[in-house]
């Protein structure tokens, strides 16, 4: 029987260290946001394909895991989390004073060419705020992605900001359909702007193609260019507004430190639920987005909801483990790690040791001997990587101690394992 | 647009408080079996099917979510890990020295009836411990177990041993084909005692089912009854020595203050790929076992590898929760939960606020108020559980500080927050 060794095509073995260093990613986040007041939700793997075909856009819909199950239902493995959060929050949160904070981290499933940092099963964290209208909610967002990436060690990163108001309100404007309007968001999304364009001409014969050249082409980190451009750009006072607050948004992250945001114009997203404020955090290390997110304020209603306003965000881990770890990062080390080698029958005493050793704060690997000699075992260990070996011989047990060798300075004791504290190690 | 808010049938949504309990309960796992020494490993949820058909038993290959991906593989969601981790050992691990100690925890699906406790997604927490043939390692997962179980409270449980090594010789011995083995391990495990005995019967004319029938109705919780009963028993002297070493593992259980074990010889596991310990853990208040493992040596040499000893459990997460909460657990409670009202608009002085809130070990929820009255929004606060409401006005602005209330003795402290600490708190 052959038995191929390789996981499915664009899945992954995560192996020592790099699963505890996306372990650590992920604790460290679900921390963060509960320190903020968020409520952890736990959404199902499998959802109704129904749930996400409404409004996720063209591109996640035909990269999804979608079959039957055994009941003939067409079911998906979850492509993102939103869609299953703002189900849950129609179900069990709705009628919860606003607003609802929530929080998620796990994985999500796309069916996509596989790339460096790009795997089929992927995993995200991310943040729901759902109830809320104004921008201070999306201010806080922002403020969790400035101390999460803090508290990871990441430090080279920008916020790009744009709009999808503006867009929505142009293209209401010009009286485009909805569905192309989605469309049209999509080959901006994907810098497809000779696409767009045709597109908007083919729908509109009130569109000024002009302004969405003009819009797509403009980036700026300060705030004081975009209220003069909000000034100077031929179009109506409702979407100079959305320019001037996207404006004021700038600056007020700039004032609370959040590292180098800019506004891009030209910037959409390719979720079609996005309906003003959307971001994006983009390392130069890597040439794709870690993160990013935005308002969608029509999500809630279209699933059958009163008309609710909410923002949110999702964060890559993978990508973000791998951001980390082109810049020379170095994960945070939970604790020691010990091989104790017991040379006696007793397993209570080792029982004992072991426990007793754990309590102040090592990994113990219990080794009974039987067949390999000590030196091999300490070896072993060593070449492993361990810090400390511990060794329970005859003597050992006898005076109630164990002998404690430091692999990396060569250094050695014999502590008493009644009274043993962290600071005693050799 | 209608959308079914419910989560589709056998699938659940996890909110607070169970959300965070299941999390705590993962969390905790995660802590103490790399305080053993384990390395976590992170399995892709998608695998080939043929992984499973080898060697998973005939009940778990009829409830898996088995589908073609878009390139025509047939894939599955994993039903449970140890296949998973045996792949990934062969994969990465092999060259490694012997002993490797590897832990997961995470989701596994299986298409069965709903029913409580029961979820076709459920998370489960395990171990494999691979390359130690001794009984140490066996006894080392047990010390696990009741480690973990302490470490969240779980008292009233008892632990159920088994020997697949004595059915499996037994049957060799009448030359039953291993298939049929399978089968029949199947029928003793769902207790259909009359079709195993009929099955054996049928597939061995040298078979002794009074036996069978004498070792299914074997229970006890005394090592000397079980070595009486090894001696007295009408098998070979290799079984008997099985019989034997299962009571010596039941006396180091009862030492070493594993609670309250026995040895049911009648046991038997569905998973077909046992070799020979098997346990499982029972608690009283519910209906089904809420986690089990046992050894299996044959599995490695089956996906490829040479022949290697191994020997792991895997833990019901929801059903731990199940258990603990029917026994009137309550969650510790990891941070504190704050409301804090800003009244005024200098964000910058509200996050250094919420910031230095948190710092003391706070999770700090902030609203900024725009419509809603403070005395509402100390009332939502309130029937939301929080421990506390902070409230920064003009008054604690110009001042540097803030006030906080506690929600449950009413009791209020104006503090200087330059200079907070939690014990300060009212």
């Amino acid at each position: 029987m052959k038995i191929p060794l390789e996981p499915v095509r664009g899945m992954r073995d995560l192996i020592y260290p790099d699963s505890e260093g996306i372990e650590y990613l992920k604790s460290t986040f679900s921390d963060l946001a509960s320190s903020y007041g968020y409520e952890l939700v736990i959404p199902p793997t499998i959802e109704l394909f129904s749930l996400f075909a409404v409004k996720s856009g063209p591109e996640i819909k035909k990269s999804m895991y979608v079959f039957e199950d055994k009941a003939g239902r067409q079911v998906c493995l979850r492509p993102e989390f939103t869609a299953g959060v703002a189900r849950i929050y129609l179900r069990s949160f709705r009628n919860r004073p606003k607003p609802v904070k929530i929080y998620y981290v796990g994985s999500a499933f796309r069916y996509e060419e596989p790339q460096s940092g790009r795997y089929r099963e992927f995993i995200q964290a991310g943040v729901e705020y759902i109830g809320e209208p104004s921008y201070y909610a999306d201010v806080e967002l922002l403020l969790l992605i400035r101390d999460y990436y803090r508290a990871v060690g990441l430090k080279d990163y920008r916020v790009k900001l744009g709009s999808m108001g503006i867009y929505r309100k142009l293209f209401n404007s010009w009286r485009i359909p909805e569905e192309t309007q989605d469309l049209i968001i999509h080959y901006l999304d994907k810098k497809m702007l000779d696409d767009a364009l045709k597109l908007i001409k083919s729908s509109s014969v009130e569109a000024d193609l002009k302004v969405i050249e003009e819009l797509a082409s403009f980036s700026s980190e300060d705030p004081q260019e975009l209220e003069r451009y909000a000034g100077e750009v031929n179009v109506k006072e409702d979407i100079k507004e959305e320019v001037r607050s996207l404006a004021k948004i700038l600056s007020i992250l700039k004032d609370l430190n959040v590292p180098n945001p800019y506004v891009d114009l030209g910037f959409a997203r390719g979720l079609a639920y996005y309906t003003g404020l959307i971001f994006e955090i983009i390392t130069p290390a890597l040439n794709f987005s870690i993160g990013g997110g935005g308002r969608y304020d029509g999500l809630i209603a279209l699933y059958g909801g009163v008309q609710t306003p909410a923002t949110g965000f999702a964060l890559g881990i993978d990508r973000l483990y791998l951001a980390l770890e082109n810049s020379g990062w170095e994960m945070p080390k939970k604790r020691l790690r010990v091989g104790l080698i017991a040379l006696i029958s007793d397993l209570k005493y080792v029982d004992l040791t072991s426990s007793r050793l754990r309590e102040v704060g090592l990994s113990v690997d219990v080794r009974i001997t039987t067949k390999k000699k000590v030196s091999d075992l300490i070896s072993d260990f060593s070449s492993l990587g361990y810090d400390y070996v511990a060794i329970l011989g005859e003597k050992e047990y006898s005076s109630r101690s164990v002998t404690i060798k430091n692999l990396k300075l060569r250094t050695q004791k014999t502590l008493d394992i009644d009274s043993i504290k962290s600071g005693e190690l050799p």
